[in-house]
């Protein structure tokens, strides 16, 4: 079954292919929205739930997030920010207080109108970002500048409606984290939120999730409701549209003002405080899966991977079964991340399928023949392909393979964006590589805000600004910027 | 002024006591329940958030938090189940599916009428629970035999509409962990149960938390909205009162039946699966504050602390910060959670109140004379009492100094609950003994559903049934069972 599936269907005589089974997923080729689908729903990582927009995530999907926090709770505790947790229920009123925030947000509210069988006062919101209730909080805690910098963090999840509801990437509830910060100066927020955007969500990207990636700022028509520059890592996907992957927000004194979070300073002068804000969510899986996945399934790098490796027993024989839990005693000694696979009231073949959907970088196959050998049969998700392995190397063979594995991912992510990618000079150009499943690249100077105006008529936005040198510009119209010019997500 | 706060009040003059600063908290023997209040605040564990009933739970109190979810993870993934997360808005008819249930969660449902500008065809209820959603998709998942067990659980916040809010114990948002699972067997059910109760709540109660409890059954009157049996570990707190920790549930066929959720069993039929939930909450933080908390503030068993040395610079001498640091790195590095306190623009007496307050176990301070001498203060929180030590020995005595911190409170809290428990054989002596601040057991078949609603009339409540071997009884009237009695949080 594997050695069919693995075959080019140009080997096959058309006797053959029309009796081969119909394939696991729809091709990319013909239909990606609904390969996406088909693969989220047959490797069991969510299903959509009854209110329209929801989302259950299943283990297989809960166990990629859990991996993808454990990782960054680890690199945003680093740079000193603590996690806490706020409320979920939000006072109606709140939401006035800062004009762009509440304008930006209101279309997308779910409201609490009755609680413990009344109706309420104050109507509540369930938080669609927490920035109103953090603010009132920091307004409190900030007396002093002996309390600055104030760095908190907070998993969560969060409510938005949402019209068009597509798992993982745009659903009423999601779960995210969003950190909240505040500091003495102008230049120490802006600081910050790039040291985020680079040494937290950037290298997240690049080591864990093996992703490619263009850091810049976004326009501002792109720009977070209540922020004064919004920072973006855009990521290509397997169909060449872009997907913003995480942002950090400088809110500069927006929200100080709002709140009136001021601090006595040094010299005893009471001065607002400057804010950050950054976000990142389970749209991440969305955009591993439709980065990584392949028409056989998920490929999951490895260093994200809750299994990293699978034992699969052939057969229920005793002997087999044996090794395959031996064999993945071992490999966990060793430090890897195993699942031993014995569940021999499943067919073999069912089970393989099963694990190449789910996207486990190794699978060791393990038979009565292989025992008499020696052997087990080595097959690679990444890169593709088995062959028959000494049973006895694999334990120092495969912390080098999950690594190349892992730098392959991010090779092939990136050389999909590099050759994808055109320079143009104008709108028309700029529109024709968009369609046609790429990014253009666009002077600034020739684009401006009405040339964005005139891209969104064709559901073709600015991802992104950087700067000649490929760095993340200043200032939104500082010379020498260029727009990246996609479809998004 | 630490030195003051130890000293015995009788080795003060009257004029010296008089003088002396008012005590951080309210002592507890004056007022329990503002001596509660005021350590959660003065530690910064937590505050009221907007909406009534809510909290901000702050980055110290989500610390505990943090480390008591890792810890019972760890647990219940050893158990062979799996974390998944379920929509938080539910369709307002899913909870007239089971009648048991949504009599007892109606009064506290809070309602979602309006989303995205608005009004919804059908409410959505913010998740109490999530017996119904996820009942909903067990009955989608579960075909054969072979996809049982079913081991889910979730960590999640939940909304009960609470109308005596009090922050931790009762509050209107919580967060927790649920566990649902569906079984082919009635025994299998029972035992999984109990193996939670026991291995996961128990082994989390006894080896992290330091505390004491009693393991029961509910009686009918106090059992979970749906369930056939109700297994609890109550624990006593300072006061003498009693608070209920975790509960795991036997739901029996009646959820099964709601949903229809049936499997293929190996001989070919279709048989409803036999279910359990169970679930723990922010309240043991609350508890824990209850059981280990003295009239100085907090004090967190070792094995929980996100701190548990704090190594304080008295002074910001240069050689003393060096100093701090580089002991901090070598605490480290033997393994242990150190905290390095540099903060010297505040006041060192203030800083050391602090940390008492939030009930580090150990501090750690150092001064220049300390430097000269080569030792350093070695405070300990949970025996109390301070000692200059030879700062190189530190690395070498801290662990065990820890561990024997960890086993005294288990005793105390243990010798508590013995000291204060009394046997008695009528409803009046029982009420007495709970008004007392303490719990009375006294024989089932003397007590009885009827003698039940006459306690509550006192507000008394039965917190369990346990056998008379002390063991948890296979039923509410078997012979011997024995009800403890008490006023309960």
């Amino acid at each position: 079954m594997q050695a069919k599936k693995n075959s080019h269907p140009g080997n096959v005589s058309p006797y053959h292919r029309a009796m081969a089974k119909a394939p696991v997923l729809t091709p990319r080729a013909d239909d990606f929205p609904r390969w996406y689908q088909d693969l989220i729903s047959k490797a069991e990582l969510a299903d959509n739930g009854p209110v329209r927009g929801t989302m259950v995530i299943r283990p297989y999907g809960y166990g990629l997030w859990e991996r993808m926090q454990a990782e960054m709770d680890a690199r945003i505790k680093e740079t000193g920010t603590q996690n806490a947790y706020f409320p979920l229920l939000i006072p109606q009123s709140y939401f006035a207080r800062e004009a762009d925030h509440v304008e930006g947000f209101a279309p997308e509210l779910a409201v609490v109108t009755h609680g413990g069988g009344k109706e309420l006062e104050e109507p509540a919101v369930v938080r669609p970002t927490s920035e109103m209730i953090i603010n009132d909080y920091f307004s409190k805690w900030v007396q002093s500048y002996r309390d600055l910098p104030l760095l908190i963090n907070q998993w969560a999840n969060v409510v938005r409606w949402e019209l068009r509801p597509r798992l993982f990437l745009r659903t009423t509830e999601f779960l995210w984290q969003e950190g909240h910060t505040a500091h003495a100066t102008y230049e120490e927020a802006r600081d910050f939120a790039a040291h985020i955007q680079r040494h937290v969500y950037g290298d997240f990207l690049t080591s864990v999730l093996a992703m490619d990636f263009v850091s810049g700022r976004k326009t501002v028509k792109e720009r977070f409701a209540g922020a004064v520059n919004t920072l973006t890592l855009e990521s290509m996907m397997g169909d060449g549209k872009a997907l913003q992957m995480v942002t950090s927000h400088e809110l500069g004194q927006n929200f100080a003002k709002a709140f009136n979070t001021r601090y006595l300073s040094r010299e005893g002068r009471q001065e607002l405080v400057w804010q950050t804000s950054w976000g990142s969510t389970t749209r991440m899986i969305g955009a591993l899966v439709m980065t990584h996945g392949d028409d056989n399934g998920l490929r999951v790098p490895p260093r994200l991977a809750q299994i990293q490796v699978v034992v699969l027993a052939i057969k229920g024989d005793e002997a087999v079964l044996a090794k395959v839990r031996e064999l993945g005693d071992r490999l966990k000694a060793a430090g890897l991340r195993v699942h031993v696979d014995d569940r021999t009231d499943t067919p073999f073949g069912r089970r393989a399928v099963d694990w190449e959907l789910k996207g486990v970088p190794v699978r060791i196959e393990v038979g009565p023949r292989d025992l008499e050998n020696g052997t087990a049969m080595l097959a690679r998700r990444i890169p593709g392909g088995k062959e028959p392995m000494p049973i006895d190397s694999l334990v120092r063979l495969l912390p080098a393979i999950l690594d190349e594995d892992q730098a392959l991912l991010l090779t092939q992510s990136r050389e999909r964006r590099e050759s994808r990618t055109s320079d143009v000079s104008t709108i028309g150009e700029a529109v024709e590589v968009a369609r046609d499943g790429g990014w253009a690249r666009i002077p600034w100077a020739d684009l401006g805000e009405e040339g964005e105006a005139a891209l969104a008529e064709h559901a073709v936005t600015v991802r992104c600004l950087v700067a000649a040198d490929g760095s993340v510009p200043d200032a939104d119209d500082a010379p020498g910027n260029v727009a990246v010019v996609a479809r998004a997500y």
